[in-house]
């Protein structure tokens, strides 16, 4: 199966914001055995949307994809050209309206009339539900081609990929080769260093291996295809194992897994409720461990102590401790680990203290140093890190490891310091 | 002048590599005033490759850049391509081949024959140096059209760009037409509503109007294009001034303002420092805040207190507003800001508590309400906000809304609750 993906949005040609969905369908239509062929970025014009979308119907691809202008303004015509160019009339999806007013509902107002127009779809189409916002995305099954039109915000189009679209296209190539993968989420390790440990195990073929880097975090997935669904798991399962073990001490989370998602789970199972405190991450756990509707019921409160009086004052930290060992030091993490601990009341403290750079790092603590605690009834767990990269990837490094820190814990995979 | 970005390489198609070419060349050429009409991502396959270019040359556009595919392999084929297809022979350009040399000599091993490949450009190109890799770039006049050259790797293609082709675009440009743009950033509206502000006033055409939607962020970027600059800087004043009167109170920044930038540059002209009690927002203020480097010089520290024994033990808020107001109201605002001005001992304290969903909300507290209090030594001030949206909207709109309050404290703007 051959795929060709189209990017509605002026926004994307001037610049102001980056296209990551080339980089995600890329990644997961490739780790699927669906060659992308080409991708296009058109602005939010009739004209060039109108000739960009015949040229890519006249050409070979079976998948069209495009994302983006499904929204209720007058400059969203994705669904309206798609529809004049394949001749079909729009229709008023009901059950579509009857989510858009809902989500209006949910949030205590009424819903504009504008919106009315996001639930007007071509006859015919499968309509794709959105779980997180107002436009409805759409598949058309047209002359030997599958065209999907799918909204342009990440978080809206994530969830619809992943729930349905997936699902779809896996139906449609289910004569074809089978594709399973694993990934692995990686921290504390560059891009280059992982290749490196990992140059001489294959993966060039079948299995594959394939890299993706983002700030504080570098995934590594790993696919095996084929024609018997055994073969492949097992094939998958061997490589993915031999892999595993070169990475193992940088992996902070698998698959798809979210880190805070699993930490409040946990922490919901066994009754237990935690509390930050952050020195070089000024926030970012709290605010990923808040990310989460119901999250108070486990997390208790955080401090962002970026000052000496402040964690000294504040979470309890000794003078002594902050002027031998220094701010950066495991005896501080461990001291404000136990003192967000004792001042939200909370069964865990968890805290961090490290050098996010630029400035601030000298030959003996250098620019990336971070010292993770986590003190419990039982137990204080401190680990040492060194995160490489920019100020971002060291702070954002520090929250996977730290959320890490918290899972493994309450896995009982680790126990002592 | 209107441009078309051709990206070569598979690697941008598997999605093993993100293009921020895309969003670097768009932000470049747009702040040069040339629109760029239309992207294409192709991969290292020369049928492709021909057919895009061809459609490419056969458009309205003035210029076509072309990156990547310059490198020593037999997959490098972008040249060949575009020599090709002017019917151009390629000819070996010395002074390139010098280039390529020297630099093998300088990492103190022997250039590959493969490399000589790098140093062959079409007749009549003008080529540009490259200062930091192998491959040339070069810019073709060909037809009223210009087609540009560039190399994939982007510290390779930046310098480039910025000591070379700026220039040679500048002067071709003098003669044409100029744009000029103004960005709203607003926050606590939805996207429909804010296109029912201002859907009838025009921008349609020149001047125009897009909008761009992120979670608690509605941006509306306002353009005017001509001849004359002294006539477009007044017609886009004129429009830009009307479109801002019926947005106003939405407002938190312009341009391409960083609210967090602006926020510290205040502060630090100012001599104070800032402490922040966060509730709904859970630790993204003071994230936000301490994302710049530098920035311990004014952030002092934070509270995340999402309970209410937080919010009375740390914070100091008496049990009779808590009980009395609530927890999400304007009296635990204010005295979450006092106490974390108390707290920190710094001289501004900023406080935000709300619902942000999606459960918690009632009739009289709905969903996404939100005070913003900020007390300093000479006042105290509190602003109730209510924002459409999902959970990450109410946070990030809180979070815009909260650094906003404080630069219009900076700024004299407002002096009263």
């Amino acid at each position: 199966m051959k795929a060709e993906l189209i990017f509605t949005g002026t926004e994307l040609l001037l610049g102001h914001i980056l296209n990551t969905h080339a980089q995600y369908l890329g990644i997961m239509l490739s780790s699927m055995g669906i060659e992308v062929g080409l991708n296009i970025t058109v602005g939010d014009n009739r004209e060039t949307m109108i000739s960009v979308l015949q040229q890519a119907l006249a050409r070979s691809s079976d998948l069209i994809i495009i994302t983006g202008g499904l929204g209720p303004t007058t400059d969203d015509i994705t669904v309206e050209v798609v529809a004049e160019i394949l001749g079909l009339p729009l229709i008023l999806d009901q059950e579509s309206l009857k989510n858009i007013k809902r989500i209006f509902q949910d949030r205590g107002t009424i819903m504009p009339e504008s919106n009315v127009k996001q639930a007007y779809l071509p006859r015919g189409a499968k309509i794709l539900p959105n779980s997180v916002g107002t436009a409805p995305g759409a598949i058309l099954e047209f002359k030997n081609k599958t065209l999907m039109i799918l909204p342009g915000p990440p978080h809206e189009l994530t969830p619809m990929f992943e729930d349905v679209v997936m699902a779809y296209l896996s139906r449609k190539i289910a004569n074809d080769e089978v594709i399973r993968y694993r990934n692995f989420k990686l921290t504390g390790i560059s891009e280059s260093a992982v290749q490196d440990l990992l140059k001489d195990i294959g993966g060039q073929g079948n299995p594959g291996i394939a890299y993706m880097a983002k700030p504080g975090e570098i995934q590594v997935r790993v696919s095996a295809r084929g024609g018997a669904p055994d073969q492949i798991d097992k094939l998958l399962e061997d490589f993915a194992g031999k892999v595993k073990w070169r990475i193992e001490k940088y992996i902070f989370a698998y698959d798809d897994d979210i880190l805070e998602d699993l930490v409040g789970k946990l922490l919901m199972e066994k009754g237990l409720t935690i509390g930050v405190a952050e020195s070089c991450t000024g926030g970012l756990i709290a605010a990923r461990l808040t990310d989460l509707p119901g999250s108070s019921a486990y997390f208790k409160g955080g401090i962002v102590s970026y000052s000496n009086e402040m964690k000294n004052q504040v979470l309890g930290v000794s003078m002594e401790i902050l002027n031998n060992s220094g701010a950066v030091s495991k005896e501080t993490a461990e001291a404000m680990a136990a003192g967000v601990r004792a001042g939200t009341g909370a069964d865990l403290g968890l805290a961090v203290t490290g050098i996010a750079g630029p400035a601030g790092g000298t030959a003996a603590k250098p620019r990336g140093l971070v010292y993770i605690a986590l003190a419990a009834d039982d137990t204080t767990i401190c680990r040492e890190h060194h995160f490489p990269g920019i100020r971002m990837a060291v702070r954002q490094g520090t929250v996977n490891a730290a959320l890490n820190l918290v899972r493994q814990y309450l896995l009982d995979v680790i126990r002592e310091t």
